[in-house]
């Protein structure tokens, strides 16, 4: 037999194989031992952005010289990975304020996160750090870095606890090192949060991607609306605990809403035309547990009750103008006790199941 | 047949294919179509770093006051894959200076880079951000940050031509988005270069995972070294256009080297005690091509010059006290037209061929 020929077969025979290990082996993650994942295509690459100059002629014995010279910057960068036998749409996953793509990999304790669950699932995944974040750290603008000791603050606002007490029940690991690699997992903006500048890149990702599912957490929820509004190839949005960032039509914009932590949370008005196109894709936003329902005065409770008042008031507004939009409280639907970060908490494979089944619900798998 | 076992039985069948698909699959890379890559395991985690914090008691319910609150900082960021059948020591990247470990994930022009070359060699794969660059951001110490536009100094710097000409069969691809996608995959610091940091985190690095190979690149050189002295688990290193950084015997430190893109190329001293850890691993130190072999008026060639006049007089320095550092110049060895980013550019797989080599000559694999 030709080598070649020989090859092929082995392969096919490996595909089938595969397939039907992933079949059989879909309880696998929680008997301990993992299947392998089979990864037909990865890689990473820069998309969006823009390029500042300064004028003049660069003088190559001169290079330090900033005449003539270019710097391109604000850009997102992406890493993705492709399953064999590849469901319709990839999810693209962006992270919240001060987390970038690290946000779906590991879980603090070191189990599997989004990421590699959803590929187990057949999803193609591509994870971004938002322009100015992470691997995308070029900006176009400037920023000073200073630090700052903040984290019982983040502690706090993601719900782990009152510091320095876990909340009873809560679905977090309660070893020192996990909370080590839980606050190692921020990294700061290198320029200003920019709404536009991040969902600029993002819909410069779905023109290269092709239709897709968007999966955002927290602030990222703000720039995934916006992208939503530039992009036809996003087909559903996923948002965990969005706090922020919420377009109404320009005339239905609610009071901001006083809160203990940021003071107002305001929402935004964008063009009734702008707004429809959030009422052609099915939406899910999802609330963790330990959110009050009345004011508190501890400021992260009483944020994370207002951002919960805000995002019932968008729902109801982009479902009166023909939308889709659910908004699930996980504590409703029987999963208790999660954080600000519900798809790496302990409990996060049952968290993807509730995910799984609204995708198949929606025909989106 | 009950369903664990024949998911056990699939899984082996599994296995002895993917297996057999390696061995027969050798050449795949070459003929277009690329075989899946199968991943016993991966994932991301945080390693070393230090905790600093404000003194006082945090307030609960005053979260933006920093007394009594801390801040995790100059971790490095470590993303890993170990395919099926790993073989015995892992490869551990590190990037050079204004790089992070997209340095070794795609090519610009979107081929695939060492990450996959390697994995698809059976080696484990560990690809590190250096603490204070990329996804490791979180700084102890400030940093302010200025968009300077600086990219034609890179491309001189980077030998990739002299600006806005590329070197006559220079490895690298000549349109536009590949230029674009290198200039993107620049992030900076976040916080000073600090070797001992970085090389603190590489140490507590290898003691995570025991005996493995540290291939690092340019300004990546000098930590790499440092990491040496820190730990007995690296077991040889790969340098990829190591520029600075080279530590000497106290009593034999060499005079710096005068050049145009830094003034004075230094080198360091050591102990003897520890300089000796060097010599007792072997040790590659690889050249691309376009460098003079005399001082030269444009400042990028000036300073490789001197980089390799420095990297001769380190290797002299550490055989002569019985250590294994051999110094391949690319070109002398017939790979011809490569850039400061051997492992991307065109023949990267040549590259890759020639490294994998060296590895088997000395049984490293």
């Amino acid at each position: 037999m030709k080598k070649k020929t020989f090859r092929s077969l082995i392969v096919a025979l490996t595909l089938i194989l595969v397939s039907l290990s992933f079949s059989a082996g879909a309880v696998a993650q929680s008997s301990g031992k993992l299947e392998p994942l089979v990864i037909q295509q990865q890689g990473s690459f820069a998309v969006g952005g823009t390029v500042i100059s300064t004028p003049g002629t660069f003088n190559p014995n001169k290079p330090f010289e900033p005449a003539g010279q270019t710097l391109h910057g604000d850009h997102a960068y992406v890493f993705y990975q492709k399953p064999v036998n590849a469901r319709k749409y990839p999810l693209t996953f962006l992270h919240g304020a001060g987390q970038f793509s690290k946000t779906w990999e590991s879980t603090p304790d070191g189990r599997e996160g989004f990421q590699n669950i959803f590929l187990r699932r057949n999803f193609s995944v591509y994870l971004l750090d938002q322009s100015r974040r992470g691997g995308a750290g070029r900006s176009t603008v400037a920023m000073n870095l200073t630090p700052n000791t903040d984290e019982q603050m983040w502690f706090q606002q993601f719900r782990l606890g009152v510091w320095p007490d876990f909340y009873p029940g809560v679905q977090f690991p309660k070893d020192e090192e996990s909370l080590n690699q839980y606050f190692r997992q921020m990294t700061p903006n290198t320029g200003p949060f920019d709404m536009d500048v991040i969902s600029d890149a993002i819909a410069a990702l779905y023109a290269r991607t092709g239709p897709g599912i968007l999966v955002t957490h927290s602030q990222g929820g703000g720039p995934g609306w916006a992208s939503v509004m530039k992009s036809p190839n996003i087909k559903a949005v996923v948002t965990y605990e969005s706090g922020s960032g919420f377009p109404f039509p320009d005339n239905e914009v609610p009071a901001p809403i006083p809160n203990g932590f940021n003071k107002q949370l305001e929402a935004y008005g964008v063009p009734m035309d702008d707004f429809k196109k959030l009422t052609r894709i099915p939406i899910v936003v999802y609330y963790g547990d330990n959110i009050p329902n009345t004011r508190h005065e501890n400021p992260a409770l009483d944020y994370w009750y207002a951002a919960v008042q805000m995002a019932e008031k968008w729902a109801e507004t982009v479902n009166k103008h023909g939308g889709d939009v659910t908004v699930v409280h996980l504590p409703k639907v029987g999963i208790k006790g999660n954080t600000h970060f519900p798809f790496s908490d302990l409990n996060n494979v049952e968290v993807a199941d509730h995910l799984s089944a609204w995708l198949a619900k929606k025909g989106l798998d």
